[in-house]
């Protein structure tokens, strides 16, 4: 047996997130039945995030067991094979056999993309989301700063969450513009996320940016003293998994 | 009645082309299909372009006759409202009676983007073609200037093509690389363009840079003397009708 550590991009806006589930399409259930097909057994994938339904990956990782070897050079073509065109496969290597894409990792990087366009772009649509008013982008950066630090965000988690322990690192949030491209990311670093945390997060931001909040508010935002400013959960198209750090 | 000059962008992965066919979408189908929720009857619009299936535009350009007055400002807004989202007005000024979109138009820029990452990027895939071997771009831009000018370029012609006259004026072809993207661009800058002479350029100027012609190939593919130099046709996804000038 040998442990075999992916890096996964995919563009997931037809999929229903990343976890498998029986009746809908999701990365894991392709990966696994790429796995199949190239293993000729059932084999179950370790992923280090559960991406949600429409969210993007230009660096999920994920691992397997596997059964026989395979030059590892050759693996992303066999799997790139059996994938639909909207996850491909991009690196490949063998890992030591404790290595657990989720449970080893020490961080992730997600991007957050705000298309400022007068009107929508059309070909950066399926990736961004649209904010056509003028953004304060030093009021968002000076807000972004004081949500950094290891800290108790359980009021940027939604319903649903299992998670019991709510401290997180967020080891930096950059604010960085693209004013050829009119874009706009933001880019948040952190030892982990709390459900849909990095679309709560920017949804504030955002507010911040238009002037309905001011900085000073996601201080009180995060303390819990003012829930009203935490939110609302961004669409999911403008997120993206960058990088898993290990 | 005032003559509507619109800019129009689309992501044209899923149309069957611009012109408007009975049993297809096309991009005319649906402009003319907001047009008539508009102004409350049917109405034709002239383009300054007929774009193949699955091609892009960031601009181009399409004019009506509007029966009655809408302020231009709200244009843009009353459609976006009828377009699905890959259809997106960013433009809309009222222009001379004698403006035509197709017939006044003096020249269109064209760009082709290939995707040169080792494996496909998979959120640029609907708007690029993956070449993952290494180009010579000097070679590229060597033979790309030798297609520049004032000529017949009949043999840059799909078969399908009702064009009687075959002389058209390349202002420019312009390689240009975007290394932190990983992407290569050509553009083509021209007074009007053959059925498919932008795809066929781009075939032959992808085998110079593969080393699989020289530059000089392509005057020789030009004069006829070497038609097994033409093409092929590269896929429509990498193509985008940038600009029209007027």
């Amino acid at each position: 047996m040998s442990n075999i550590r992916l890096t996964v991009t995919y563009d997931g806006t037809e999929y229903s997130g990343f976890q498998w589930q029986a009746n809908a399409p999701t990365i894991q259930g392709k990966l696994e039945e790429a796995l199949a097909r190239i293993y000729g057994q059932p084999l179950r994938i370790a992923a280090a995030g559960r991406t949600d339904a429409g969210v993007h990956a230009r660096g999920q990782v994920v691992n397997y067991q596997a059964p026989f070897p395979i030059p590892v050079e050759r693996i992303p073509k066999a799997f790139n094979a059996c994938l639909p065109r909207d996850i491909v496969v991009v690196a490949a290597e063998e890992v030591p056999p404790e290595f657990h894409a989720r449970y080893s990792a020490r961080g992730k990087k997600y991007s957050y993309t705000i298309d400022r366009a007068p009107f929508p772009q059309v070909l950066l649509r399926r990736y961004s989301y649209h904010v056509g008013e003028p953004l304060e982008i030093e009021a968002m950066a000076a807000a972004a700063a004081l949500l950094q630090g290891k800290k108790d965000f359980a009021a940027f988690q939604a319903r649903g969450s299992s998670a019991q322990n709510t401290v997180r690192h967020l080891f930096r949030v950059e604010v960085r513009e693209y004013p050829r491209e009119q874009l706009l990311r933001l880019f948040f670093h952190g030892d982990g996320f709390l459900y849909r945390m990095v679309r709560l997060m920017t949804g504030s931001l955002l507010r911040v940016g238009l002037g309905k909040l001011a900085p000073g508010d996601l201080a009180a935002a995060l303390s819990g003293e003012r829930p009203e400013a935490v939110g609302p959960t961004v669409p999911a198209r403008g997120l993206c998994l960058e990088e898993v750090y290990y």
